[in-house]
């Protein structure tokens, strides 16, 4: 096997980076992906920089194990806090710098950050959004309860939407015209956001820009792959056994999940 | 040093264990307390029974290798999932089984268990409850929502009243006379969950009825400390840094909280 023709390797702390993975598989119809969610360790958005960057090194070599030729951090947590501090044989892409490039060109009032407590502590998207648009305000809210309310199945629920608007409230005070999800379970609460936010209101999802990113400097690496794979294209290992991770993903992806394999990180 | 002068090991997946420690402390002013809180891997209540018994042996091993001459497990969950399955050189108690027996004292009706996922689908508490009590009605509840509210500090607040209410309510409706706490963190939310459930309905917390159980078992056992230790009597290690954790230990613990050790487990 050539370089060009080894998966893509995609790793989240959970299900959530697979609306990654599933973008990539639009954008690059050859490619095929190797998806790790590191379930039994999950959450990583209340965790230390130290601990968040151990575990991160070790879902990366795991990945390099098996045969990657390139690996995408779908997880903004470990994007954030551990992405500066990794070497790898490969190239590695994170979720935070392509998200920053998607608020900065919407975007011509404040943005708003929602993201994990660890995640707005490391006040990476801050400072990648201020690279690119010194000129705008950057307001940064934490929301920890949004990814177990996601878990709990209430997405669209008058308590979510109660939740939401307290977290929302002092951005959308302040002018925010752009709110970055800056985590992959955000997506699932497009529906209730958009209510509270108002119509006027961007929401960023960096999944899109992740993927034309990677298939941009993949090409530009002569790492592209040609003709598709026979076999199924998604391999998912996570390091905790679950349902409910294989009924997410049914939904996520286009063609069903694979089953999971179990794997020891 | 002998025995009997070696610290009881306690541990929880996170702070919440702290409280069963301050009841230890409190029946038992000789013994002093070697705590782990295994915070790199919080929370085990979404995890599955394979996982949860690995951490919980590798917790154990830690405070084997430090020294105790016993061990609490004041998670639920690892109590729920994981104790049956573990072997000991030294005396091991879990919170399920004392937390069953203080429901089965006080209840005359229907007992609602609350707790997190894992523990609700081990079926622990009510199989502990039914051998005391074949007589009484179980009704389990996963609440798990009630970790993370504890946790963004909104312990007392509308929106967990209204998430408690959502909660509580099928198991008011069939009658429950008391509320088992399945989970270290649900006594936080003791006011909340009272107003919610009326007056007339037991709350019971496993905390008291662990440290009674330990008091008496560890006499039976000649294993009591007579003289207490000059130095400090708690230490405390975690697997992830935490300010927040620091914070809350100060306020379970009467005398206030050592600083914290980090360890690897």
């Amino acid at each position: 096997m050539t370089a060009n023709e080894l998966p893509i390797g995609v790793f989240d702390s959970g299900v959530g980076g697979l609306t990654v993975a599933a973008a990539l598989l639009e954008h690059l119809p050859a490619e095929s992906i190797l998806y790790l969610g590191d379930t039994a360790r999950l959450p990583y958005g209340t965790k230390s920089p130290e601990t968040v960057a151990r575990y991160t090194r070790r879902n990366l070599d795991f990945l390099l194990g098996r045969g990657v030729k390139a690996v995408v951090v779908a997880c903004n947590t470990a994007s954030a806090l551990a992405l500066d501090r990794i070497e790898a044989s490969v190239p590695v892409w994170g979720v935070v710098e392509p998200g920053a490039s998607a608020a900065a060109r919407v975007a011509r009032g404040p943005i708003g950050v929602l993201a994990t407590e660890s995640t707005i502590r490391s006040g990476a998207y801050e400072a990648a959004i201020r690279r690119r648009r010194g000129d705008l305000e950057v307001i940064p809210q934490a929301c920890p309860l949004f990814v177990p309310l996601v878990e709990e199945g209430w997405a669209d629920d008058p308590i979510t939407e109660e939740i939401a608007r307290r977290y929302l409230e002092p951005l959308l005070d302040r002018g925010a015209e752009a709110l970055v999800l800056g985590c992959t379970h955000y997506p699932v609460l497009k529906p209730v956001l958009q209510r509270v936010a108002g119509d006027a209101v961007s929401l960023v999802d960096s999944a899109e820009t992740v993927a034309a990113l990677v298939a941009v400097e993949l090409a530009a690496a002569g790492l592209l792959r040609v003709t598709a794979p026979g076999g199924p294209r998604v391999e998912l290992c996570v390091t905790d056994a679950g349902e409910r991770f294989q009924r997410i993903a049914d939904q996520i992806l286009r063609d069903g999940a694979p089953p999971l394999e179990w794997v020891e990180v």
